[in-house]
């Protein structure tokens, strides 16, 4: 069943407001911004920080945090002005994350800019600590479930480390507890490519060439095979290969809603996070893709075996390698809707 | 058994002359240029082509052409002054190529500068067109067997193709009809870094930049996993990642000796190749690492499903994936023996 869409309404930054969308009388919508105090991993002082949320769902019910990749952003389940959320899919009124059974709270990552002038590096523990102390400044208490995928596992799991009293369970999808060093190489590479871009004054291309990077790590072998299978066309004096095109596409979309020094902090941020498993006691559901290359399974069997309390992991099959964690929404359902069946009977 | 290292004479670039290595003196040795005639396969007319090369072994033995990457050169098994070739473990006297019982040839790739201001871009036909016109030229006849790899294999693939009568037998390592296409992904975005070098100005830091992806393809993920398991290091204002350092070494070492327009060139060579299987029917021994992801088990069984000819597939286990062709000199030698076996009986 689809999920059905919420009606979105724009707040000031500050507001904390109650929609009640269309065919879902009984859902609200607050998206706002809080001011909220943590003593950062790489700084020496507590800084203020404004923390950029979305809480939305059935009022009163049991909230579960959803975080995404270091590209997403806190529009999870619905974006301003009706634009799909990017999990639109798994997240809605009788989705697998259902908001008539639960609300659901996600921030913008953070970024050393956002932690003053004497922070350079943001930390998975960072976003964590900002997620918890928004956890704290709403009033919700105890965290029903933290759904994280990608980046977002790595700051679940240093949530479930850091704040094991404030959660119940956690659902980590396509990460670990550190990144593996073939993944850290191809982000170097891609930190490289916009440093060079920023020193040689040619930001645009080298940001839309590392995403170019990144993508060619985020998708399975057998899809790039399947999809990219004619030949060259010679064009404006050289060949261009059809996968190359793809790539170019992705590039300049990522440009336009990305700013260097953004994607600088937040792939950095990925390669810093080690978080020791044994820390982490929090009932866990580990998710992962046998074709995903960037975050290996062996990775999540090492996690597995790692982590102090009760722990699954679900192996979905699929052909889109990293990526599956936004594209097997169909296979996703259940494992999510298991991982959180007793989110009705929390409230 | 170490092969026994050639003793190296500098040569005029034109000459062909005969040494007598040290402990082999019956070993002969040519360094030279010979101009040679053909038709590039994006060029429209007949070009003259200063060939560069390596031809090497038992005199009047027969010849055996090998190739390797398009970093390789035709210093096989012995450079200028001493230096080692990148293949010095598998031929020389007494190794796998036997120096004793073959002559090795080999050539420097051709880059389309070769070929006159008309052509822009090499193609594996083009280096085939080059080692046959050579094969010619020296009188060799017949060449015994083409043993590729990488690179190398595409052209020997090549080579089978549109010379059969030249060739007995072919021996292709990580080396297949096509490029894969996440592959060519991954070479497009170095040659966009490269171009970005160029068009901005910083050129030795893109070059490296491009290296230093190429080098993320080409290693084992297990084998980066087992390296790199330190933490980063805060220097110089930024973390960096023991993988990272590798990286960046690899890189600058690269630009020392490479330049911007050849590497453009051979990358996009590669992608370039397209050979149908069913135009070879030269007896094949194939050679894979199942590690290799830049060129994938499944694309060697695809190709030898494909020959017309007979051809066995050689599984090498190995944690270094496609650099498995310069590392593994001890499993390879073995296959290369076999697949070489009645060099002596062919003089």
């Amino acid at each position: 069943m689809p999920a059905e869409p919420l009606t979105v309404i724009s707040l000031p930054e500050t507001a904390a407001t109650v929609a009640a969308p269309r065919g879902a009388a009984d859902l609200t919508e607050q998206r706002g911004v809080r001011r909220v105090s943590f003593r950062p991993k790489y700084g020496s002082d507590t800084v203020d920080v404004d923390v950029r949320y979305l809480w939305c769902g059935a009022p009163h019910a049991p909230t579960v945090i959803v975080q995404g990749g270091i590209s997403a952003d806190r529009d999870v389940c619905t974006g301003r002005e009706r634009a799909a959320g990017w999990w639109q899919e798994l997240v809605g009124h009788g989705a697998a994350i259902d908001l008539a059974a639960c609300r659901v709270l996600s921030i913008d990552w953070l970024t050393p800019d956002d932690l003053g002038a004497n922070v350079a590096s943001v930390s998975s523990e960072d976003q964590a600590a900002a997620l918890a102390a928004l956890v704290d400044e709403l009033g919700i208490g105890r965290v029903h479930a933290f759904v994280g995928s990608s980046y977002g596992a790595m700051t679940g799991l240093a949530f479930a480390a850091a704040y094991p009293e404030k959660l119940r369970s956690l659902v980590l999808i396509a990460g670990a507890h550190r990144p593996h060093p073939l993944a850290t190489a191809q982000r170097s590479v891609q930190r490289g490519i916009v440093r060079l871009g920023l020193a040689s004054g040619h930001v645009d291309e080298a940001l839309g060439l590392a995403r170019q990077l990144a993508m060619t790590t985020y998708r399975g072998s057998e899809e790039f095979s399947r999809r990219f299978t004619a030949g060259p066309e010679l064009r404006d004096g050289r060949f261009h290969f059809p996968v190359e095109d793809y790539l170019e596409h992705a590039g300049r979309r990522f440009v336009e809603r990305f700013d260097p020094e953004r994607f600088l902090a937040l792939s950095e941020s990925i390669d810093l996070h080690d978080i020791s498993p044994e820390r982490v006691s929090t009932p866990t559901t580990l998710v992962g893709f046998p074709s995903d290359r960037l975050v290996p399974l062996a990775d999540l069997c090492e996690l597995q075996r790692r982590l102090a309390g009760t722990a699954s992991l679900e192996v979905v099959d699929s052909p889109y390698g990293h990526d599956a964690f936004l594209k097997e929404t169909v296979q996703l359902a259940p494992v999510l809707r298991h991982a959180l069946n007793d989110c009705r009977g929390d409230r």
